[in-house]
């Protein structure tokens, strides 16, 4: 059996990144079988071992050597990362750039099947001058139809948009735009094992509008576009008022929602799923998935950071790839 | 010791209203001692008991006469209402409607301490000749600074904004508008036992605009509007991320958050208290309670409705208005 090969980022090294990921791989026996590839300093990981008493397994990752299960490092130099825990700083986000910039060439060039990344800083990206509003907008220029998606056992939520200003949220809500999200969600999902999945679609408006008297965009824009995509095969039913359609698909392991804004499908799924919640690219042709939440500077660098939505987004992505390998 | 005198409707006869009001005035044992009195055409009250298997100890109620706690009938008749369950009708939407307006009138002449209405049709209403959207829409005619709120164990909620389309609820998140709201909130929980209440404001935008970068309201009306509060003596924070501030509020019996949009607080009010959530009008000079819930044409008459949210919204009245008789 060949296994997968699953890269993995830690994120900035000022937050609780390198310690849930250190966490989760020197437990690889709980993890579905993989190669996991840690892109990072090693002297990071290092340091994270003696701090948190706990040692990886991990071997020298080689390409083009034998795939077997376990845990491997793949050095990724980074000059001047401070070990600083708890604050923005342009060198911790120059490194966790550097870490996942790294491993996601590798992806695109064929040489890992998934990428799991740890927490990365906004603000550090940014300090360092690197433009981009995270891990997904990243990809989105090379994969413009990427579409961020959260998984967990009791709910699946796909975002029509994310992040931007609500009021620019509410004017993209077209019928063309939607087709197209739809058609493009609904082929993402049918390389996922698990399906096929039904898409539920939610309203704009309180109560989805009640027929026009509480908003006009689902006679005119959402309506219309589900029937479009169902005409083109999509298994997708909507739109449902708002605050039942999450409601409606809890505990249906085949039915992801289709939220029309960032907070729509965040309000619901971190309620339903705070600390198992794993937050999946789809679109691209790899699969990267990571933990559903930021860098928790606040408590970084105490050894008291939760690893299990890391542990999922892991698991997560040798499910993802195992049938597909 | 004088028992609160309870106001009971039992909304739309067509719904599962008058099941749920039977089912839990059966056993006023389980409730806190009042005088629930039921303002229904006692025909329909008589059908339901037989219907049901179950019978109600009601005596007649006399306002004048002493107040003792039980259950009482207020006859109020409604011509050619339809025993037909599970559809829309403009008998019952008339016949529902004189039922609140009867408790209505009596609470405001101070012969009430509370109303607790089942839910009604809004398009019966309208069919009816009733303009108004639903309980609160009419209580706001008498009483402009009322509050729709949504009360449970675990999280409670007061809307900015309710049945408006999202477009217009965006453009309402004015700083005076807001400041307003905030200070009649907080004047109307000072009334509540249980307080002091704390107020949580959401943000408007994904990550409350992050530092404006995606939104301008939370800078420019938002904070500004939760400042000119705080100074005006409203224990309030905020604005806080949309998809934390539930969780933030989560448990905190006295904590109560303010979102800005429908959606917002009901995405997370009916995902955390489906079956016991409590609608509170605040800001009368009488307690209203509802069950958070509608008439569920679907399911009416076949004896299977869940009388749970009833049965709190008839305890959440009592407790409010037991401390201030």
């Amino acid at each position: 059996m060949t296994v997968p090969r699953i890269g993995v980022t830690p994120g900035d090294p000022g937050g609780i990144g390198p310690e849930i990921v250190v966490k989760t791989l020197s437990r690889p026996s709980v993890l579905p079988p993989a190669a996991y590839v840690l892109f990072a300093d090693s002297r990071i990981v290092a340091a994270e071992e003696k701090r948190l008493g706990l040692r990886l397994a991990a071997r020298e990752w080689r390409p083009e050597g034998p795939r077997e299960a376990g845990v491997y490092i793949s050095h990724v130099p980074a000059s001047g990362w401070a070990a600083t825990h708890g604050r923005v700083s342009a060198e911790n986000g120059e490194a966790s750039f550097r870490f996942f910039e790294t491993a996601v060439a590798e992806a695109r060039n064929g040489r890992l099947e998934a990428v799991v990344t740890a927490p990365i800083s906004k603000a550090a990206w940014s300090l360092g001058g690197r433009p981009w509003r995270g891990h997904t907008d990243y990809l989105a220029q090379f994969y413009p139809g990427a579409i961020m998606s959260f998984w967990s056992e009791r709910l699946k939520v796909a975002l029509f948009s994310h992040h931007r200003p609500l009021r620019e949220a509410v004017d993209a809500v077209r019928k063309d735009a939607l087709v197209d999200f739809l058609m493009g969600l609904h082929r993402a999902l049918e390389k996922i094992p698990g399906g096929p999945f039904t898409l539920l679609v939610a309203g704009l408006n309180p109560h989805a509008g009640e027929d026009g008297s509480l908003g006009l965009e689902e006679n005119e824009e959402i309506g219309p576009a589900i029937d479009a995509a169902r005409r083109g095969g999509v298994p997708v039913t909507g739109p449902f008022p708002p605050d039942t359609v999450f409601l409606r698909a809890l505990g249906k392991k085949e039915t992801v929602v289709v939220a029309l804004t960032h907070d729509q499908g965040l309000i619901a799924f971190k309620l339903e799923a705070f600390a198992t919640g794993v937050n999946v690219t789809l679109g691209l042709p790899f699969v990267r998935t990571s933990p559903d939440h930021g860098t928790a500077f606040d408590i970084a660098g105490k050894g008291i950071a939760d690893s299990q939505s890391m542990e999922e987004a892991l698991r997560l992505a040798a499910v993802f790839t195992a049938s597909g390998s």
